[in-house]
This record gives structure tokens, sequence and C-alpha cells, in this order.
């Protein structure tokens, strides 16, 4: 599909040393987190936003399928190139590129891994709160693209939360500037919200201009194990509607636990579940935060297991990163759904897991960010139950969706979940997004074939 | 230009009692808080969504001209029937439909008056942060429609971070939902956050899902008085970067001072300005901030000229309401701006209203929310002057978007400040939403001749 001269113009515009269309190159662009593999035609790294205006020009005339491409750690097959076509990979687009102190913004390109962000900004006492679980290698574009989230959101908010302004590239190769450098602005439509979260359907980002927080002088984590699982929706309830948001609250199921029960340094009493705590901010407001949790998990019948304060409160949180390692004892394959419900509906909703899981006879687990209601639902099976834990996929989502939920938090919809967009989503509101990607993407060119279901053209 | 046939249409969609074409009627509807009016030719009180789509589709067979209307309290004219047509008013839509205290929501209908909503929610210790001036009147449909502020946002965000979910009805008739009931969700485009701020012009709204906070325990404020006008670069940026946030810091300057300085109760030392901030959350939290806030202000050179705790708190507000009644004194006329600068600019923004001042002999102050840099520059001038109080207007303009800023914080574009969109927004980026607002209105019904200047039909 890729003619010689179309090679011959992509190189005219990113010179040669910057495309490749040799079988290993295009190997290494052609999957991200998700088992999903289509092999693009070639790879493509720019290093401007003229020149991904170029290629984008190009495509258009051509007809050739183009898609950005951060690190590759999407979990919903958002930078796969089904249509083959070219992959634009991002990396040379990663400067930090001003960071502005007294203002408390940073400049960045798409390219910039999210982690390194965080160090660089902390080391001028500022702080990027977003902190999706793949940060030591994921970028700011894609975290753009997805709206990514992470545990903080409870209290820090998302992506979206975070990004003042962008520079983008059109998928008809125009570039555009959108939004404000102050918190508030509405000099016309928001079209900074309108392409996060677009999963590289709507446009190219090349600059990005990040709002910054003073960080945390100091936090604390505090570990509870729940004897019974029904005291979930009493604890959450309360730690809600404290006058002060604890930064993080995660869950970890009794399958979960199980399986990284042998690596934890102390004993665990007895229980169903687990619940880790994260405070920030001043020391003292910390301590506070901690004596009305303690209460709170006290009188509600949760056992306080251990509580930790500055750089060792970080240990604590390698007992929620060792869950998804951990699982793959209960089987080989795994079918990852990141499905949210109102915080009233979480105990609801694992008890229903539960119920799936004695249901199919399928190692069904969960655990994540319930104090957003942002549950990680992991189905683990071998290769020969496929289609049971398709169906067991089915059955969550038509739960998540019964109990007010959404089908996705923090993962997009790609390509995994676009079959079940429109149980969530009505036709007339889908039909206006549509519109929106035809009007800004007439021939279909950028990352086509993502998000809406459609013809394989 | 509504004929008689158009008339008995609308009437059998809403009932006869419920369309108007009295004089006085029409005059109730055909201005907003700018100085603008212009008739429309019906007013019509819809009271549900299907009526409205019914209404829109008629326009869209007749081509009339419709413009929605909350309380008609905006500030730039959005909801002025620049072109007549059918004023369609919100008042009947005007229930709070659910309060779900657990998950911390409520549902309404646009026509609910935002101090309304705050009070009913309040005495279920539920939060409604947005806080425009005008919230004793105005409603939370215009507050979506223009994307409202005030002083709270430097803590609390402005009413787009308290829009989970909108049911909106298009300019073509249809009816859609946009969503989610959770704080995460990223199914397909961020619709929600483009109706937001589309001051009219995209939809109207007819049920909003909004996120509450719990009820702060407590609250304190504290009056600063600023010797030297200097200090505040060094104050603002201290006090943003304090581990936790203000929840509100206003900012008076010496000609509003002088406007208000007999209504104060206590005496005020000479100076050059006054810092108003307000501090929010459990009590031993409040006290602490008050404590930092005390120290920064001594160490720099500010006055602490009093503290107020608890309810006592809101008096001191008044004296911040009280500038823009007190501001007539130097002139019959106001001209107004809530234009924004990044923080770090704030003190060079301010210094630069002055020297206009000087260079116009024209009373032109300024006050408002400057922790997140919204300063409200008001032009005072009697009816012989309009044309200095425009070349100031201009000037007012260019010196903030040369200082990076933007041109409207809180009130929108709407009519009065159109002409000075393209002087922010670069034309490939106003291409993008002008064809946004073609895809979902193409005959251009609703709230047309708003927010892009474009020929009168």
């Amino acid at each position: 599909m890729l003619s010689e001269k179309i090679i011959k113009n992509l190189e005219k515009i990113v010179g040669k040393p910057y495309i490749s269309q040799k079988k290993e190159d295009l190997l290494c662009y052609s999957y991200d987190a998700t088992q999903l593999m289509y092999l693009p035609e070639a790879v493509i790294f720019p290093n401007s936003a003229q020149k991904i205006a170029e290629i984008l020009k190009l495509a258009n005339q051509y007809r050739f399928p183009v898609v950005p491409r951060g690190a590759g750690s999407g979990m919903s097959g958002g930078a796969v190139p089904i249509r083959n076509g070219v992959v634009l990979a991002m990396n040379r687009l990663n400067r930090i590129l001003e960071i502005d102190e007294k203002n408390m913004w940073v400049w960045v390109e798409p390219g910039v891994v999210t982690g390194d962000l965080q160090k660089t900004v902390a080391e001028k006492g500022l702080f990027y709160p977003p902190d999706p679980a793949s940060l030591s290698f994921c970028t700011i574009g894609g975290n753009v693209a997805e709206c990514a989230g992470g545990p903080r959101a409870v209290k820090y908010g998302v992506t979206k939360d975070y990004v003042l302004a962008l520079e983008v590239v059109l998928p008809t190769g125009e570039i555009i500037h959108t939004g404000h450098k102050t918190i508030k602005g509405v000099t016309g439509y928001d079209l900074t919200s309108l392409f996060i979260g677009s999963e590289g359907t709507l446009g190219v980002f090349t600059k990005i201009l990040l709002r910054l927080l003073p960080l945390p002088p100091t936090k604390a984590t505090i570990l509870l194990n729940l004897p019974r699982l029904n005291l979930l929706s009493s604890l959450l309830e309360q730690f809600l509607h404290l006058a002060e948001r604890p930064a993080a609250m995660e869950f970890v199921d009794d399958l979960c636990r199980a399986c990284i029960e042998h690596q934890i340094q102390f004993a665990l009493p007895p229980g169903e579940g687990l619940l880790l705590l994260e405070t920030d901010g001043s020391p003292e407001i910390v301590e506070l935060m901690l004596e009305k949790i303690t209460k709170i998990a006290k009188q509600t019948g949760a056992e306080v297991v251990t509580i930790e304060r500055g750089e060792k409160a970080d240990q604590l949180w390698e007992i929620r990163r060792s869950i998804s390692p951990a699982v793959f004892q209960l089987g080989s394959e795994k079918s990852s759904h990141d499905i949210v419900v109102p915080c009233a509906q979480i105990l609801p909703m694992i008890e229903k897991i539960k119920q799936i899981r004695n249901k199919w006879k399928l190692p069904v687990l969960c655990f994540g960010h319930i104090g957003d209601g942002n549950l990680h639902v992991n189905i683990m099976y071998n290769s020969g139950d496929i289609s049971k834990a398709e169906a067991v996929t089915e059955e969550v989502i038509r739960v998540t969706l019964a109990l007010g939920g959404t089908i996705t938090g923090e993962h997009g919809i790609g390509l995994t979940k676009a079959r079940f967009l429109p149980w969530e989503i009505e036709p007339n509101t889908l039909k206006v997004m549509q519109k929106i990607k035809c009007t800004l993407d007439p021939n279909n060119i950028l990352n086509s074939g993502k998000i809406f279901l459609e013809e394989k053209t």
C-alpha cells in the first residue's frame, strides 16, 4: 500500500535515517500492552510539529493510515496499527522544554516519560500528580491521549485536570494551539478537553503545557485488613466524607491477597480484603489524617496492619504493585478491565465479581482505585478457556453498566473495548462523536478503526 | 419573521400559556447583565427536553433563531437575542431532581439557582464550590454554559470541574447524554467538556449531574493591608506554594479601596491595596493555615488587619462584595473585563493598569481573584467618554495578551468579546471551533452570532 513514491516523500520530510521498513523495526512498533499485534509498513521518527504536519498532508494526499505511538504501554490497543500504514513514533520529541517555578507549569514534548517528568519537577519542589502504573516507561503524550489516571486520582484527579494547553497537528496537517496558561479561561470551545482522551484519533500532540502543584512535604501510608468484605461500604463512605481527602485508596481482594501474601514481610491477620490508604501534605495534616483514618477503621471493625511515614510509605506500595505480576500464578492469560462504578456500588460490584468467579469457575479477581470507583478486574485463564473468558468479560461489562458505571476509567476504548462502547453510549451520542471525527479527519487518516466500530476498509 | 403558522406550532408544543409575544414579556427577555438589549419575537417556556427538541426541530424546519436563557445574569451578552427569533426561557426546568449523599452528586435541571442549590446540599453536609458573584440569582444552566468561576476557584476550580454528565438537546433536536457518574471515565470523546462553556451555541442543557464535596466544617478569613503594591508578587508566590491552598485570594486595588473605605467598620492603615484570603477545612487545618498565612504576611511586610472565623468570616466578604456597586461613584458607565494572566504577571498587569489609568485620565480599577490570575478590570466613565473607554478596553486586552494571559476567565465571549477573540486565538484554531459549530448546528439556529464574529444574516 505504501508505494516507493510515498516512502521517498517521507524520507524527504524526516531524512533517511528517521524512517524504517526493516522487519525488526516494524515488529517493535506493532504492539502495545495488550496482546494485539499488527505490522505497520513503515515507522517514522519525526522531530517537529512541522514535519508531522507534512507527513499528515502527504497521508491525506495518498490516503495512507497514520498511527501515533508513545511508549506502546497502552492497555486497549490504541497505538496498534491495525490498518498497517505508518507508525508515527514520538520518541524524538522527548524534551522538557520549560519549567516555570513561579507559575507552576511545565511545557513538555509528548515523548517525555511521565516518571522522569515527576522526578525533574520534584527537584524543584513541584508535583505532577497523575501516576499511571506504567509511569516509569509511559509517556505524557500517551497519557494525554488516553486521559491516564492512577491511584492518586481520588484526591488529585486525572491527566485532564493537569493539561492547560496543547499544540496539536490536526489529521489534515494544520497546526493549532488550544487552551490557556491559566486555570481559568473561557475563550471559545474547550478544544483542549476534546483532544484529551481522544486516543490519537483527532490530532497529534506536539507540545503539552501541564499545571503543577507544590510537592507535598510529607506523606504516610496505612494498611488496613478487612476481616469481612462487607465492611468496605461503610469504610469507603466515611473516608470519602472526610473534610480532607486521602491521596489514594486502593483495594486488594481475597484472590490477589493470596497471590502476594508470601511476599509480605509481616504477618497478615485473616481477612477478606486489604485497603491501602495514602495521605499527604503538611506533616501536621498527615498526622491528623492518620488519626482520623485509624479511628474510623477501628470503629468500623477493620484492623490497622501497619502505618509507614515518609520514604518508607513507598515500601507499602510494593504490596499493591506486586499484584499484577503475581496473578499469573492463576492462569497464563489475562483479560483486564478497568471498569468504574459509583462509590456506593463498589461493594455490590465486588460481590457480583465473586458470583461470576464461582459461576464460571475461573479466577476473576479485582484490585484498584476504589476511592474513585475504579476497579481493575482481571480474568485469569489458560489458552483453552478463551471463550469462557470472553463470556466472563461480557458479564463483567453488563454488571458494571447495570450498576450505573462506565466500562473504562483510564485505559480507553481503543480496539479492545470498541464492541462494548455501544452498550454504554446511546446511538445519538456516538453519532456526535463520529461526526466530530469526520469533521476533523475527513479522509479517516489518523488512527482510524479505533474507538468506534466500523467496517474495516 | 415568526409567521402565524410558526407561533401556532410552538403553541401546540408548549401549550398556549407558555408562549408570549406581549411587549412587556419580550422586554423582560431582551437583555442580560451587559447593557445590550434586543427584542425577541417570542418567549417560550418549555418544561421538558422533549418539548425543547420539538421546538428546535421546528426552528430547523422554518429557520428561525433560538436563544436559550437562564437568569439573564451573563456578563458578555450570551443570552441576548441579537437576531430576534425565540428566547427559550429555562425557568420552568428548575427542579433539584436527586441528591445522592453517599455518592456525593446531585442531578439538577438547568433553571436551579446556584445559591439555592448550595444551601440545599449544605443542609445534607455537602458542598457545591463554584461561587460566581451572582449566585443568589444566576442559574446552573447558565453557569455551565459560561463555565462560571468565582473566588473559590483558586482551591476548588470552576464549574467544569464539577459537571459529571449532561442531558443535552442538540441544535437539530436530538437528545443526547454525555459523561459519567464517576470522576474517571474515558469512553469516547469528552463531549461534556465540549458543551461546558459553549455559551448556548452547541446545545441546550436539560439535566446536569454535579459532583459535590463534603462541606468544609469550618472556615476563616484574613484581611491583609499592603503598604506597598509591590509586595504582591512575593506574597502571592508564597501563598500559592503552600502545601495546602487557601480557598480564596482576592485583591482590592487603591481606587476600589477608596470607594469602599467609609463602609468598613474598622480603621485601615495607609496602603496601596488589600488582600482578602479565606481558608477552609478541619478546624486544626484552618488554624494551621492562618498561622502560615500570618507568618508569610508579616515576613513580607504586609499587615494583618483582622481575622474572622466561622460565620463572622462571611462578614469580611462584604468588603469585597461592596466594590461592584461602590465604583459607580467614579463614573455612571462601566466597561467590565475579566482578564486572566499567569500569577507571576499579576503585579506587572496591575502596574500596567495604573499606567493606562494615568495615560487616559479615566478611573480604571481592578479587583478580583488573583489566586488564579483572574482580575476584574473596570473602566468607569461618563457617557461622553465612550470612545475613550473603548480605547482603554483595547489597551487592557493587548496588555493581557502580551503578558501571556487570556481575555476572559469566567464571563465568556458572547457578544462583547467577540471582536477580541481573534486577537487571542489563531485562525486555524478558530476554524476548528467553527467547524464543530457547523457540524452540530448546520442551519445556525442556536444562539447564532455569538462567540464568533460573522456577517449578520
